[in-house]
Formats: C-alpha cells, structure tokens, sequence
C-alpha cells in the first residue's frame, strides 16, 4: 500500500505559485483534504489545499474536471464534509489524489481555464475551515513510551511504566462533541482540584492547564461490528492524520482520574489542525517503527506484522506565545521537537488493537497518538513534562515564566515531513489561544465557533 | 418540573385493552418512546408504546392527530428517530405526552376511527425496535456507592473506595459505536488477558464475560459548548431513562485498565431497552436521594440544590438462562434487584457535573449509571460482585454453576415502578444472548443486526 508515483515525484510544480515556495506546507506533492466554506457562512464543501488557495472540490466536480473518476467517488466529492470520502477507502483516495495533482500541475489543462480557476480555486483567507468530518468516536492512545514514562515517573517514581505498557497499546474513550478546528478559543475549564489531600477539594478554574503535542488519524474505509482486523487490512484504514492538542487539566486530572481514567480533564476541548494529509501522501516519509529495546517483550502475533515501514517521520513541534510576547512582536517561542516516527506503538497496531474485540470503527472516527515525546529532553510534547509538573518553569522572551499556561498564551503546533529525494509537505498549523476573560472580542469569537 | 397531572391518573384505562393488565408495562400512563420500523425492512418512524401496540408518530401526525400541537413539535415527530424531539426539551415532550394520553384512553375520538387506528397502531411483534435515537457520545457512570464498595474491596481490601469517590461523580467516556438495542446477539470478545502475573498476557476468547444492570439517561434540549448547566437547570435536561446492560470482559479489563480506564473491556458491546421511559412519566415515582451516612462530606455547591426530589425509585433486575435452563423450559433465574434509588448520585449531578467544564451535551447523548447494585448481596449488578469474582459460584435450577456468562446464555434486565396512588409503569426488557458459535442462526442474526 506505499506506492511512489508521479504524484510524488519533487520536480513537479504547480501553476499555482505559491504552492511551489520551498517553505510552503501545502505543495502539488502534498494536496490535504479538508473541510470549509466560504465566510462568513456559506455551504460547506470538501476542499483542498494548493499553496494560498483552496480547490472546492464539489465546484470542480459540478465543472467536469472529475468526470474520468468514478461514479462513487464522484458523488463522496460532492458531500458537505470528508464522511463520504473517508467511507470509499485508500483506493479511491489515490484516483482522487492523482487526479488533482494532474489537474494542479503545471501545463495542465485547467491551468489556462482562467474562468473555472476563478470559480473553484478560492483564496484561503477567503474561507473558514471547518471540522474535516463528523467524528462518531474519539479515542485517544498513550503510544510514546518517553511520555508515558516521563508521566509515570512523577506519579509513581518506583515503577514508572506499567506492566502493561509494553504489551497493550494503552488508549481510552475521550469525547466527540468538543473537538474543533484550530483557531478555537481555549475556554480555561472549571473543575474539583485537590492541591493538598489534608483540605477538602474545591471548584473552581483550572490552574494546571496544559497542551498536547499529538498526532491524529482519521479512520477510513468500512468495518463490520464483531469483526476484527488484521494488520494486513490496518493499512487500508489509515485515511490520513492531523495535528491534535489534547488539551488538559492536569489539576482536574491528577484528582478525578483514578480508577476509571482521565474524564473532565480533557473533555472541554481538544484542537485540530483542519487539512487532512492523506497516507498516501507520506507514502515518501514512512521508516520502519523502531525497533524494541533489547529486553522488552515482541508484539503478540495479532499486533505482528502488516506493513514493514509502519511508522511516519513526521516532524512536530510545539510553540508558545504569550500575550507580553506579542505586545512586543516577539515570535512564538519552540517548546518542542519530536519526531512521530518514535512511537512505540504504529498508527496500523492502534487500529488492529482497537477492533480486537470485535469493536465497530466508523469511516471519520478520530484516534489520538498521544503525546509525540522523544527521547531528548528538548522533544517532550506538554509542559507537564517540560517543567517537570510545574518544579522547572520555562523562561520566556518576555521575562515571564511558565509552568502552566496563562490566559492569553498562543500555542502553535506544527507538523511536517522531509526525505532525500521527496518534496518537503507540511501539516498546516493547529492554533489555540487561550482565551482572557478580560478580552471581550475572545470570548465572541468563543461564542460564534460553537454555533 | 415534577408534575404530577391528568396523564397519571391511576383510573385512566387505554382503548387498547392489551394495555390495562396489571402487569402491562405499557399502560397510558407510561407511553415511552422509541424507534422502529416495520419487519423486516421498512422505513423508521417515532413510535409509542401502548400495551402490546405502537403508535407511528408520523402516521399520527399526517392523520391529523397532532394538529393541535406546535409546528416544531409537529415536525420532530415526524423524523426518523428521537434526535429531533429530544433536542425540543422536556416542554414539547410533556405537550406531547398530554396529547397521546387523551388520544390513547378510552373514549378518545380515535377510539373508534378503526380506519385511522388500523393505520397508526401496529401490532408490537410487527415491528423491530432500532436504536431510539443517534448517541453522539456515551459517557458510563459509577454512581452506586455499593458497587463501587464491592469491586473496590476485590481489587484494594484495605482502601475500597477512593478518596475521590464521595466528592465527584466518577464517570469515564465510553464507545457510541457499539450501542445496540435489546435482542442483538452477543459475541464473546477476544482480547489480552494475564491471569497470571508470572506468565506472559496472551491472546484469546475472553473467560470473564460479565454484565452490568444499569440505567441510561438520554440527554435533551440544547446546550453550548463552555457553558455549565447548574443543578436548577439540570431537570430540562432529563429527557428519559432505558435500561443499559453495559456488557464487561473482566479478565481483559483487569489487565487493560491501567492507568487510563477501561477501554476494550467494555466497547465491544453495550444494549439498551429500546422503550425510553421519559421523566414525566416518573413522576410519581420521584423519591428524594438517600441521605448520606454521618461523616460523609456534602456535596460541593455546584452539584447541590436543584429538584428535592433528585431520585428515581425505579426498581430494576436481572434475570439468566441457560441453553440448559431453556432446554428443560426452566423459567429464567433473577439474579439479583435493586432501586435505582439508592444511588450516591443522582442523575441531575451527573449531568451538572459532566458540563462543569465546559464539556458540550447534545440531545442523544446517553449517561449511563454504572452498575445499580444496592446494599444487601441480593442487589448486586452484576457476576463480578455476586460471585466476588468467581470465587462464589451461583447454582443454576439446571444443575449447572455460574462464575461468568457461557456461550448460550441469556441475560434480561428488567426494570418497573410501583407507588402508592400510581400506576405501575415498566420498561420492557433489556435482552442479550452470547452467541454459542456452533449456532449458525445465532450468527446470521449477529451479521443482520450490524447491518
């Protein structure tokens, strides 16, 4: 299922030229899927993205440039959202993919259509984008081992890793019905804290609030309720990934989540970026998953082979502006670097585990990676690890510090790939600003995006 | 919002005669709602329960029936399932639940419209219930101080319950995808398991199938994403109740659950009853939530307050049969009873609790109770506590024993309401088999229902 074609080939360029800047995340190579409408509130279509611009996927159809695909897939790209498309499956993804990269490349047939560029490539600036598609279930894993050992170690010094880490790709339930596209404000939650065990817990605003440096992946393609799957038939799940910030509450955390798991700590929201980078188009950038330490237990047979090169050398980042920051044109501040490729558990494992029990997966569902930490100090994805749970604050330009975030913090996530001999994709960013209560046009950008 | 008015008058008879059996579960005082369609495939409608007959709302409504009733009402009768009327609230719910009373009891103009009854009442083995309504997300509490005291006691003996258990409703995320109305086949999940510490987890048929007597909550009427909903507020919110058999592997829960909470252990499968018994319908059966014992802390302001009378004496069982039991036409054995009254928390606090954060509800949303097990061994939910942990095996009429669930074995979940000056009203069953896999019928039947 890693095929290299001419889609992938880094000689080609675009006619649309900003889409071939070096730095660009969204080159001909790339074309992520998303969801968007034209503001202030138009239909929602299914969109890519070439350079600065969005292709409507539904005008392009309605125009004839898909009449060579499929009456299926034709149909899928006329949706409102990704549901469609995601439910066809890896294959028909590819005509699509291949199709619009004919169509976006330089010396195209559309490229001298001034007329129909007009119609169905719109400024990006001159869309909102939505949520990429109707999430029926969200499941979040734990899949970094330097995170969860990081993590263990503060709350269990003597046996930081459990002894089932190594064994079960460790996940749980989060929830469906707050996760938006970046450029959410970031409500900071209320919630029970008890800082000191010796005095009754209170209510009030979080004071451990705290972002997470995942990956996200969309599950594609068609499942059956009882019906494992196997890591051969994984990969035609793996629709595409994104960037996610599992927000959380690590004081609300810290106190509710024992013993049935994390719970209001997480569910007030989770942010992602909105442009779907298909599977195939990291086709370039997967590696094989690194290998096991010597001493640690080999996968169990049902979680055993499928695809050699099961991991994705994503490069992700964190990065952190406070509002003192900005007053002062002071650019984000990198928290983080790590690459998704160090997963002790692959996208494709976490598929085969979850529908190991026969659990019914639904074309659009969302699985969290977890926090993407490395193994270095300078690539651990939340501030619970970077200051060590409040004890190491982390200087800022401004002369602030940080051990949690403040009202009025920005925090960037970023995402992208690079490889001899392939041209460089990017994620697009994954934003989220705390939200001050001070600040009155925050809290009414907070209410529009719920309606 | 407790209002006890003309639909619950005890004398009030229905035209359907089926209906005023003592034992009915379904009498005019009762009219649950549920969606169905007729066998074996036709279109789903809104549907009422009315002695051994259900109401097609929508056939009602193009009837006439409703004319006296709002548009919007009108409108979201008409839908394919609930969603549209539980998103109204619980006014439009209470308008309607007047109107199907007069419509339904004896001497009502219908009464002898045998044309138009012929149309809108179809006899109950006509029709197959689906799920009421799409559950955007499904959240399992754990709400019985006595179930909770009995697991607790199995897996901690010196420190049962959590210092956290009598401040916060407990609760955890679970899976919407694998939510399924009474009568679907259960299949025993596979899944990692470690009974023994020293020897490798392995793979395999999971040999701890268990259930768990719960009630469900359906969420309705409209909320916003950041916004908490006080405990005055709650009561809106409270659509309607079902049964929920929250089906558990508890060899692949113990090794699973740490440190994020059950996952696979419990979204392979979970059944509700397809009859939502609404609130209003419970009136008579409002009971204030027990005191809580001396030294026991009062709840915190935001989950304090609200309706004094928080409880639901709804008293609910479970019931088992073995092919053996069937085979010798044994009738099936109860297992256990309890009042849902007895929980520590009531289903108002799970609710202002759950949207503390901030965390957006929608209509459809289901809030399960966690396990109804009340304080004597009779009132215990489910075989993990009445056999603590299979070492108390339970004797079945068949010569048989019972540690956990067999393949062939059936558990129905029950649940009625009895007070004085009330009618007795019920909620039908909750019916789940494990699929023997030498039956093939079984299969073809678990196949049908996932499609």
């Amino acid at each position: 299922m890693i095929t290299i074609d001419e889609t992938h080939d880094p000689a080609l360029e675009s006619f649309i030229e900003s889409a071939n800047a070096p730095d660009a995340d969204f080159p001909v190579q790339n074309l992520p899927l998303g969801t968007a409408r034209r503001r202030p509130d138009g239909k929602s279509f299914c969109a890519v993205a070439i350079g600065d611009r969005v292709l409507k996927l539904r005008g392009a159809e309605e125009s004839g440039l898909f009449d060579d695909l499929d009456a299926e897939l034709r149909a899928a790209v006329r949706e409102p959202n990704l549901n469609g498309l995601m439910a066809l499956g890896r294959g028909p993804a590819r005509e699509l993919r291949l199709a619009l990269s004919r169509l976006l490349r330089r010396g195209s047939s559309l490229e001298s259509d001034t007329a129909t560029i007009d119609h169905v490539l719109i400024p990006m600036d001159e869309v909102e984008m939505l949520m990429p598609a109707t999430i029926g279930d969200y499941t979040d894993f734990y899949a970094s081992v330097h995170h969860a050992t990081n993590v263990g170690s503060m709350f269990r010094p003597d046996n930081p890793l459990l002894p089932n880490y190594k064994w079960i790709p460790i996940g749980y339930h989060g929830r469906s019905s707050t996760i938006r596209p970046s450029g959410t404000p970031v409500q900071r939650p209320s919630g029970q804290r008890r800082p000191d065990p010796d005095v009754d817990p209170a209510f009030g605003p979080c004071k451990g609030l705290d972002y997470e440096l995942e990956v996200g992946l969309f599950f594609g393609g068609t499942h059956e309720l009882g019906r494992p799957i196997t890591m051969d038939e994984a990969e035609e799940h793996l629709f595409g990934f994104c960037l996610l910030n599992d927000w959380s509450a690590r004081d609300m955390q810290a106190w509710e989540y024992q013993p049935l798991g994390p719970f209001l700590a997480k569910s007030f929201l989770s942010t992602i970026s909105p442009w779907i980078v298909t599977t195939d188009a990291l086709a370039p950038f997967r590696v094989a998953a690194p290998e096991r330490p010597a001493g640690d237990p080999q996968p169990l047979p049902y979680l055993s082979g499928g695809e050699s090169k099961a991991a994705f050398d994503v490069k992700v980042g964190a990065h952190l502006s406070s509002a003192a920051m900005r007053a002062h044109d002071q650019p984000h501040l990198r928290l983080s670097e790590a690459s998704f490729r160090d997963m002790y558990w692959s996208p494709a494992q976490m598929v085969v585990h979850h529908a190991s029990n026969g659990c019914l997966m639904r074309a659009g569902d969302l699985l969290g990676s977890g926090t993407v930490s490395g193994p270095d100090a300078s690539a651990r994805g939340c501030l619970l690890e970077l200051t060590w749970r409040g004890r190491d604050p982390i200087a800022l330009p401004s002369g602030e510090e940080r051990r949690f975030l403040e009202d009025g913090d920005e925090v960037v996530l970023t995402g992208h790939c690079e490889a001899p001999g392939a041209r460089r994709i990017g994620f697009g960013p994954c934003v989220g600003r705390v939200v001050d209560p001070n600040d009155r046009s925050a809290e009414k950008a907070a209410d529009k995006a719920t309606e």
